[in-house]
């Protein structure tokens, strides 16, 4: 029983992992500068798709900074790796059959294209997490803002460095003009229009 | 409505992914030299797992190497960065519910504890696929051997770079004197007297 040569057991696919948790897989992508509400959003949306039995993670800075990318800074260089990264474990969830909220700044749209183009056209749903930089500095929830306006904090998107606009979102939502829960309704929405939710899709 | 501040929703833990899947979540960690079967085992496994309903992902280097660690090669940094960052994404689906099943050579003993301490201690098992050099080479399933006699790829683990034997592995498995059904027989059985595979554990 020395050289064994089996035939490999047939690989477990995308599909399959579908079927098994009665929902496709996917990234909802969300974008803003900080302040704006997007791990709010993906965090609040979670818990919607929770308890209708769908599997999710959210990836989001607190846990991929701390993590994954902890090397890495916000150099324009570092903030595309950190996005790239981002955006190939995305990938590995989407083939594992989880739905994924990544929630990231992600200022460059030359690096978000190429977190989209990792995966199937269908897979990406990029959501702008609209919201003015007054608004947003007035909330200041993490006590950024005033730390990058005394310059404790350099490189701070939208002061300091580019946040580009997206061009083509496939949705925007405007979280100083609605709540929470009606942008998470709205997305909601989307994703059924979108038949994205649909059991066994 | 510009400036409200909402209570953050309550955050999907890792319990409440494991209560949905039904099982618990963890890294089997295969490690051996190339050719020794670790692929060929996860793969085999993981269809045993999928047949019960678990939730299960392979990483693998197929999956990590063309994706996430592209831009890695296989100097004692790279093959360092690359466990470490196999060992953060494994962390992060453990914490989604999913059973990792990680196979790669992962030569050094000190990368694979950093990627063991990345999680809890039962959260972890290490597996080494035991198979002598000489049947390794023989099997030369991918040609790799024949490469790195020739000197066509370089720094081969077992010829040209040092395999460091698992010290206290939890889990050892003879792929020269098993077949694969036995030794996934062999994991299954130690998963089940360590209680990982209960239903809502």
């Amino acid at each position: 029983m020395k050289n064994i040569i089996e035939p490999r057991a047939a690989t477990i696919t995308k599909q399959d992992r579908r079927d098994l948790n009665g929902h496709s897989s996917f990234i909802l992508w969300f974008t803003g500068i900080s302040g704006s509400g997007k791990s709010t959003l993906a965090h609040g949306l979670e818990n919607e798709l929770y308890k209708s039995g769908m599997h999710t993670y959210v990836l989001d800075g607190d846990r991929v900074r701390t993590g994954l990318n902890q090397d890495l800074g916000f150099s324009a260089a570092d903030r595309k790796e950190n996005i790239r990264r981002i955006g190939e474990t995305a990938k590995l969830f989407v083939n594992a059959g989880i739905i994924v909220l990544a929630a990231f700044i992600s200022p460059y749209q030359k690096d978000r294209a190429l977190a989209r183009s990792l995966v199937e056209a269908h897979e990406f749903v990029e959501i702008y997490v609209k919201c003015p930089l007054r608004v947003c500095e007035e909330r200041d929830v993490k006590g950024f803002y005033e730390k990058a306006r005394a310059g404790v904090i350099k490189q701070f998107t939208a002061l300091d460095d580019p946040y580009e606009i997206p061009e083509n979102p496939d949705l925007v939502v405007e979280t100083d003009q609605a709540s929470s829960i009606q942008c998470i309704n709205r997305i909601l929405r989307y994703l059924e229009a979108n038949h994205l939710l649909k059991r066994g899709a």
